[in-house]
C-alpha cells in the first residue's frame, strides 16, 4: 500500500496499480493548495505569476520573434464527437460571393462577409479552468462542486477570472525530443502509454541547461511529440485515445515547483493510458481541484521547439490569455510565445 | 466635388455629404496598400509588424501589469439579434452539481465539467479580418471579393494569418478624456455622432507626450468613452447603433502612420451615424480593403486608460493574437496590455 | 385560506393571491396523475390518446384542408435573449452563389446548398416535455427531479418518447374571437393578463357547438389572439411577458377532462401576470408534473380558427410529432390540422 | 451513346458509364417538370397532393396505429463530421439536479429545465428542399441557383413554403425485403451499391399487391434494409458511404409517376457508389432541379415495414411536415404513418 510518507517521491514502480483512489487521496493531501491563497481564492497557482515575475520575464524577448502555439480551429480538427465534443463549425452570414453579385442591400459599394461558430470550448487549444475537474464532489479550494459550476456555468473559478493574468515566463521541456523517436524527423515523438517522470522532467532540464531551469510562476510547456505524430498519420485517436503523458508520480513535483500553469501537445495532458488498471484522468484530480493548477491541452509546440533546438535558449515571454467567457470551465486560447 | 489633390488632408468641414461613393473612391487611391508587399500578401498592415519593433516594444514592460482589453463573452453582452449577431450562447455538457449527485460513471471519485458555446464571431472583443468588408466586389490586394470569401469562409486572408503576428507596441490615445464629458467619473465619454478627426488625434499625442507618440507597427488603442457610457447605462444600442468613432477623414492618417492596427472600445470604429447623408461604414470600405488595417472592435479600455492617465506613460507592450479559426473573416480575441 | 373541497372548483375571486404555494399544493394533490398509469409511465396525459380515439379522429377529415399551426422559425422570431434563448440561427455551409461560380468541386456540373442551426428548443412553435418542470424538486410521476433531468438531458422522459403519440383529434377553442376586441380583424384578441377560466372554456364550448365538446384523448388548442397581436404590433414582449392565458384555476378541468394535451398561440400557456402577488408559471407547476400534461406554446392559430369560424366546425384531425431530440425538455414540431 | 430517346425507358445495363454529365442532361430534358405549374411555382411535386387525394387519404387509417419514421437526435447519429456535418448537439440551460438543489431563484418550489440544440438541418431525418440541388447553376424551376440560395438562406423555395402541404397517402416499397438477404432477422437488407431499378420498383409493387400500386401526389417510402444493418453493425459510413438506393434510371418513373415525394432509409436515396464512373449524386441533379422532387432521407422504415409484412397493407396515412426554418435547403422532420 501507498502511504503518505513515500506520496511525494513517488517512483512509478512503486505505484499500487490497484488503488487509483488510495493513491489519488494520499497526492491530494500531499499536494493540496487548499486555503493556501484564502478562502475566496479562485485563482490557483496563477497566483505564483506576480508583476515582478511577469516583467523580469518580458526581459526574455531578444530577437522579437513570435510563435502561435494554437492550432488552427476548424472542421477538420482533432474531436471525433466523444463526450458531445465536435469540431468548431464554422459558418458564414455573408461571403465575399454574395458581395460581389451585389445581393446584400448595402449603400455605395460596400460589401460584407462575417461569420458564427458552434463548438467545444475544449475542442482544441485550450486551458482547463478550475471548476473542469472535481475529486469526490470537491472543487478547488475545498468548494462544494455543486456551489462552483451549475448548468449556469461556474459561479466562483470560471475563465473570466483568468483573463488578465496569464502572462510571464514560459519553459518548453522538450521531452520528445530528449527521449523520442525521430525516425521522421518531426524533432522527436514518444510513444502512446509513455510515462513522463520526474526524474524524466529532471533529465530534460539538466540536458537543455540554464534557460530550462523552472522557477516560481513559469507556465512549463511539456512537448511530447504525439502531435507531430498527428501531423503525420491523422488525427486517430489523438482526441480521447492513447498519448504520451505525465506520470501521476509527478504530482508532487508540479506542487512543489510552484509553477503557474503546465500546458502539453496532448490532449489530456497525463499519460494515457493511465497508470493503473482501471483510472481515468488521475492526475487531473489530484492537480486541478487540490493543486489548483492551469492545465493547457492540444498545444502546437512544434515550431517554436525546433527554434529552440537551434538556439539552445528554452525559456521566453508568452502570453495566454483565454477568451474570457463567463462561467467557462474551459477555454480557447491562442498562446503566444516570444522569443 | 471632392477631388483627389485634397484628399488626404480632408476636412470634415470639406466633405461633399452627398458623395460617399465619390469620396470613397479618392480616398482609395490615396491611402491604397494594394500590391504594397507583393501580390500575393495577406497580411496587410500586420507587415508593418517586424521582430525589430516587436523586440524593442518588450521593453515597454516595466511593472509587470497586465490588462486584459476583452469584454466578457456571455448572454449579458451588447448583441440585440441585429443581422443574426446574437450572443454568445454558452452552455455546460457536464457540471459539478452532476459530480456532486456522483452520476457521471467516471471512476475512483472523479467528477467533471465541460462546455460549450455558439456564437457569432464578432459578437464582442474582435479583431475584424481583412476579408470582412469588401469596395465594390474588390477585397484587400486587389483580389474579386468572392474568390476571397465563400461559404468555406476566407480562402486567402483567412483570420488563421494573423495568429502569430499580433505582439508589439500598443499605445493609447485617450480622445474620451481629452475632449469628452466626464460628468460620470468614467474618464470622459464621446457623445453619439462625434467624429474623431486627424486634429484630434494629434492634439491627443501632443498632450499625452512621447510615449503617445505614433510610429511603424503600432497598434493604437482609441478610446471614447462609448463602452464607459454604455457600463452606465446599459447595452441599448451599442453594438449596431450610433456611436463615437474616427471620421472618414482619418484614413489618410491610418495609411501613412504605417500602424499595424486600429481599435476601439465602440463596435464598428468609426462614427456613426457616418458622415454623408446615406452611408453605411465608409471608412471601413476604405481601410479594410484598400489599406489592409486590422480593425479591433469592442475593446474595453477603461482600466488600462486609467493606469495611463495615472502614470502618464501611453504606451505598453501588446499581444492580441486572435483564436485562428481557419477562415474566419473576424475572431475573438483577448488582448493583453503590459505595463 | 384555499382548502382541498374548494380546489377542484376554484374560482378566480376565491383564489388567495398571498399564497401561491398553498394554492399549487392543494391543485397538485387534487389534480395528480402520479401513478396513474404505472410507477414506470412516461407518457402523462399522451395516454389518454389510443389507437380507438386515433382512428375515429382520422374520421374528421373531409375537405382534406391542411393547416401548418407552426411560426416561421428564423432570426425574426419572438426571443429576445431571455433566458439564453435566442431566435434560431441558421447559417448556409453552401449556397447556390457557390453553386453558381462552380466553386464546389463536384463533378459533371452538380451544385448543393446545405445549412446549420443553432437554437434553443423552445424558441417558436413547440411541446414542453414532462421533463420541463418540476414542483418542490419533483418531476413527472413522482421522480426526483435530479434523476430525471442532468447535465445529459432528460433520462426519463425526454421528449422522443412522445414520437410517435401526437396525432388525434384536436378541438379549438376560440376564446379570443368569443370574448376579445375585434377592432383590427384579426379575429379577436383578449387583452394581457386576461385570465380564462373555466367558465370561460365551457362557455366557449356551448358557443361553438357540438364539434367543440372535448373528450378524453383530444389535443385542446385555445387562441387567445395574443399572436395576431403581436402580427401586427411586433414582437416586444411577447416572448417571456404579459399575456392573456388560462387562469391556474383551470387546473381541475385540465386533469379532469382527460385531455391528451393543450397549445394555444402564446409563449407560456397560462395567464400572466400570474394570478399571485409573487408567482411564476403556477399552473405550469401543477399540470406538468402533476397531471403528466403535455402543453404546447406558441402555436400559431389564426388561419386555422378563420376557417373553422367560416365552415362551423372546431374539430379536426391533428398530427404534432415534436423532432425526437433524444433527452429534449422540450422540442420543436410543426402542427398540422387537416380538415 | 445514349440518345434522348431511349432515356425514360433507360435500363442500367445500356447507361454509358462514363458520359454522367450526357446521360444526366438528357434526363433533366426528359424528365423536366420547369414551368409545369408556371414561372412562380416553388413547391414543385408538392402540387401533386391536392385536398381531395388528402381526403381520400384519411381514410386509409384503420387501427389508428401511429409510427414515427424519425431516427432520435442526438450524438450518437450518423454523422462523422464530413462536409461540416456534425450529429446534433443538445445540451441543457437548467436541468432537475440544479432544481432539486434550488438554486435556480424561481419562487414557490418552481423549478425547470429548459435546452438549446446546434446541428445540421440535413444531420438525421429530414426532408431535402428544393433548394438543396443544383445543375449547373440552375435551380428548380429554371431559376439561377444564386438567386435562389445566397447566404441568406433560400429565398424562393425554402422548406418554409411545403410547411402545410405534405399530408396524404403514403405507400411502403419494401425492397430490402423482397430482394434482400435476411440473415439477421431484420427483414432484408440489400447490399451497398445495390441499384434498384424501375424493374425491381414493379416487382415490389406486384408482390405487395393492390395497396402498394402507386398514385398522383403519394409519398413512396423504399426501404432498403440499409438502417437495419448500421443498427446491427454500428454507424460506420452510413452517412455519406457506399449505400443501395434508387438507379439513376428511375428518373423518368419518379417523374412519370407523379408522386409528391419519395423517401428512403438511406442517406442519400440513390445508390452509391454512383452508376458511372465518375460521379456524385447524379440523380438529385436530375429530380430535384428538373424534377422537383421532394426528398427524404435517413427516414427509419423499419417498424412500418414490419407491419405492412404482417398485415399485408401497405398504404397509410403519412404526415412529414419539415419544420418551417425559413430559407432552410433541408429539414428535420418526424414523419408520422398511421395505419
Amino acid at each position: 500500500m501507498t502511504t503518505l510518507d513515500g506520496i511525494v517521491g513517488l517512483q512509478p514502480e512503486s505505484l499500487d496499480r490497484s488503488d487509483p483512489e488510495g493513491v489519488i487521496a494520499l497526492l491530494a493531501r500531499a499536494c493540496s493548495n487548499t486555503g493556501r491563497w484564502g478562502a475566496d481564492d479562485a485563482l490557483g497557482t496563477l497566483n505564483h505569476i506576480d508583476e515582478e515575475t511577469r516583467a523580469v520575464a518580458a526581459g526574455l524577448v531578444r530577437r522579437g520573434r513570435a510563435f502561435s502555439l494554437s492550432l488552427p480551429f476548424d472542421a477538420n480538427g482533432p474531436q471525433n464527437g466523444w463526450r458531445r465534443r465536435t469540431n468548431p463549425v464554422h459558418t458564414m452570414l455573408d461571403t465575399g460571393i454574395d458581395a460581389e453579385r451585389g445581393i446584400q442591400g448595402f449603400p455605395h459599394g460596400l460589401g460584407g462577409a462575417d461569420d458564427v461558430v458552434a463548438m467545444p470550448l475544449q475542442c482544441s487549444t485550450q486551458w482547463d479552468g478550475l471548476g473542469h475537474i472535481f475529486d469526490h464532489g470537491i472543487a478547488y479550494n475545498g468548494r462544494r462542486a455543486g456551489d462552483v459550476v451549475t448548468s449556469a456555468g461556474d459561479q466562483v473559478t470560471g475563465i473570466e477570472t483568468a483573463a488578465a493574468h496569464i502572462a510571464g515566463r514560459g519553459v518548453l521541456l522538450d521531452v520528445g525530443r530528449l527521449l523520442g523517436d525521430d525516425d521522421h524527423g518531426t524533432g522527436g515523438e514518444l510513444p502512446d502509454g509513455f510515462a513522463i517522470t520526474t526524474d524524466h522532467l529532471h533529465a530534460c532540464i539538466e540536458q537543455q541547461g540554464p534557460t530550462a531551469r523552472i522557477g516560481r510562476g513559469d507556465v512549463v510547456l511539456v512537448r511530447t511529440g504525439r502531435l507531430a505524430r498527428a501531423r503525420r498519420e491523422g488525427w486517430g485517436q489523438y482526441a480521447g485515445g492513447p498519448a504520451p503523458g505525465l506520470s501521476i508520480t509527478t504530482a508532487g513535483w508540479l506542487h512543489r515547483s510552484d509553477i503557474a500553469a503546465i500546458a502539453t501537445d496532448t490532449w489530456g495532458f497525463e499519460v494515457r493510458p493511465n497508470e493503473f488498471d482501471d483510472a481515468f484522468q488521475p492526475l487531473h484530480q489530484v492537480v486541478i481541484p487540490h493543486v489548483g493548477l492551469y492545465v493547457g491541452e492540444m498545444w502546437d509546440l512544434d515550431a517554436l521547439a525546433a527554434d529552440c533546438a537551434e538556439d539552445g535558449v528554452f525559456d521566453f515571454w508568452l502570453t495566454a490569455a483565454p477568451i474570457p467567457f463567463t462561467g467557462a470551465v474551459g477555454a480557447p486560447v491562442n498562446p503566444l510565445a516570444v522569443k
